[in-house]
């Protein structure tokens, strides 16, 4: 249940990049209302194919059809949790990883026990802010909306034990991006203050997940991964841009541009 | 039944937009949760109002109110449903022309019998890509999310087939788009494969048919001048940015930047 | 209950956006589905927080967490109205502000008795255009969809009714835009034709009212502070943009780098 500190290389997370380019995963997305055309639009710049598909019997059949799943609570209602209970299942059965992001969980009621009632079906990874990782873990945080108060250090054992429980991966994103698993921590310092002034980043970042989960079994590298190239694009997007409109263009330009050389020249991984 | 190659010149095109930016058409978009905003954005960088009004006892009083009517399934859901089933009938009535657009109509099941059902409805005009038009036929296939499996030119004799149900035109897109009604096939060759790098693209196009059908009572006159729009505004703003997100800008610009003049330089017709 | 012309400095104003960048209120947004993105992104650009809860339990829970409640009429369905019919008395009891942005009140049946069953609730400020406005007050006026079919100037005795039945302040939107409460009328003259071109802004700008009045108890200030964000911003904007992709990425950028010295300089206020 302990892990410690271990490293992971920039050229697994080009493989992982390469990988997604060559087959396109389609993600099937259950998310919120406020960032569904961005996330669909970051994971096309990036190369993956999103689809949205909300119906619960469509869901179902969806799910199955797709290369991965995500499940964002972030503007959950009963319709759309009726839909994700059917799509989770389906996309277990059919082998297909799907991705838990826990928006705002801890504050809220409904989201909070619906989240802690879905780690049952083991999502391959988890992604959250400390705050809702340590709330969805069943600790107490400090989480005010989708803002975390928490430090993404202090949710660490709330992430291993997280893992333990679902046999996948927890993402804890921050100033520092942690991936862990059974036995690794991955630690990716990339990303730009700018990240929080666009909406949805870290909903879309989430869709990413999914889509490298689509073409790596291993959880924590698909997980960091994704902190990686959302990182990295927006180290770059800030060097087009220091305001929030011209810079979440550039986000998704970065994201259409990135390649090995420049993963390679600025992943800042250990 | 049978119809051949046909030709339609820019001039006729060209009219369409001059009576769209005379008018102002009213769309009402019954349309998918991840491009509302982006349809909306498309419709009023050309010169038409975009509205989207959910309820389904509103959208029956709406539909009546509005130029035209969108109804397109991608995000279906149950009460969205319901609102179509009312809308449908309220702009029939008022004599006011709608567009289908079934999106991944073929492997889902609930929207493949819901848009089969509505094509008693008669839409002025039917818009898919190949696979979703040989579905909604009643025909067999390749579709895998919203991408089509197969070539527009496939799809042909399956958009005649609808013709004849509905009355009305069908656009068939992709690399070359098909307008077609019981009597002529129009083909354009316009567009940039970055259109397909942007969400929404075709969610939008399927609105814009909405507004030129507004303004013309020549169905495949309206469907193949939506083709050109976006195709021709795809094509200059591939001239202003390679990368996705910056072309989503460019696009909408280069939209509201189309005139008499860029058309006659840039349409191709056959 | 008369009130008449009164002055508002660029300083009061100046000061609203201080507290608004020092404090960065959470404002809860029950909005229309076509602008929730754009709404979180200029919220975030100007110096606010956005959050949306749309589950009815959640969103009473969260209304009294959050800074500011945002209530629009745009894409009502029936969940949303039980989300706003718990949301709004939780507000109250917390004692948060809350704005009504009744959009396309007057032409349609359902979200018009809605808007006016509200007002017993007693909004801090109501936002429209002066067909809402007008209609909202039980007159009659022009209204067709989400354009106004009236001068701003003709719903002042229709706002200041309202104010009168609310207590809080009205803000009618138009080219010159009022904030009149029960004793005094700002006028504000910026803003560009431009912003009518961007989908969303008008109800992004009733976001902004319900975070300035996080900030400031005095009603139409917060009002007309928002007025001015967003007339400023646009004016900032269509300096680096005639055209409405390109516009509304500067309008974030404008809310964005918005000061002291911009608003000093471009405020236009009598």
């Amino acid at each position: 249940m302990k892990s410690s500190a271990s490293s992971v290389s920039a050229d697994a997370v080009i493989g992982v990049l390469d990988r997604l380019r060559a087959r396109h995963p389609l993600v099937h997305c259950l998310t919120n209302g406020v960032v569904k055309n961005f996330t669909a639009n970051v994971l096309l710049a990036l190369g993956a194919a999103p689809a949205m598909v909300e119906h619960a019997e469509e869901a179902e059949e969806f799910a199955a059809m797709a290369d991965g799943l995500l499940v964002n609570v972030g503007t959950l209602d009963e319709p759309q949790m009726a839909a994700m209970r059917r799509a989770i299942p389906s996309a277990n059965s059919a082998k297909k990883p799907w991705v838990l992001d826990p928006v705002a969980v801890g504050p809220l009621g409904v989201r909070s026990r619906f989240a802690r009632e879905l780690l049952v079906h083991r999502p391959a990874v988890i992604r959250g802010n400390a705050s809702e990782i340590i709330a969805l873990a069943g600790q107490t945080g400090k989480g005010r909306g989708v803002d975390s108060g928490d430090a993404s250090e202090a949710a660490l054992t709330a992430a291993r034990d997280l893992t333990v429980r679902t046999g996948g991966a927890v993402l804890v994103t921050g100033p520092v991006d942690y991936a862990v698993d059974g036995a690794r921590t991955f630690a990716c310092s990339n990303g730009h203050p700018l990240l929080t002034r666009v909406t949805g980043v870290g909903c879309a970042q989430g869709a990413v997940v999914a889509a490298c989960a689509a073409v790596t079994e291993d959880r924590a590298l698909a997980a960091v991964s994704a902190a990686v190239f959302i990182g990295v694009a927006g180290d770059l997007a800030a060097r087009v841009s220091p305001r929030p409109g011209s810079f979440a263009v550039a986000l998704l330009d970065a994201l259409d541009e990135l390649d090995a050389e420049a993963l390679r020249r600025e992943t800042r991984l250990k």
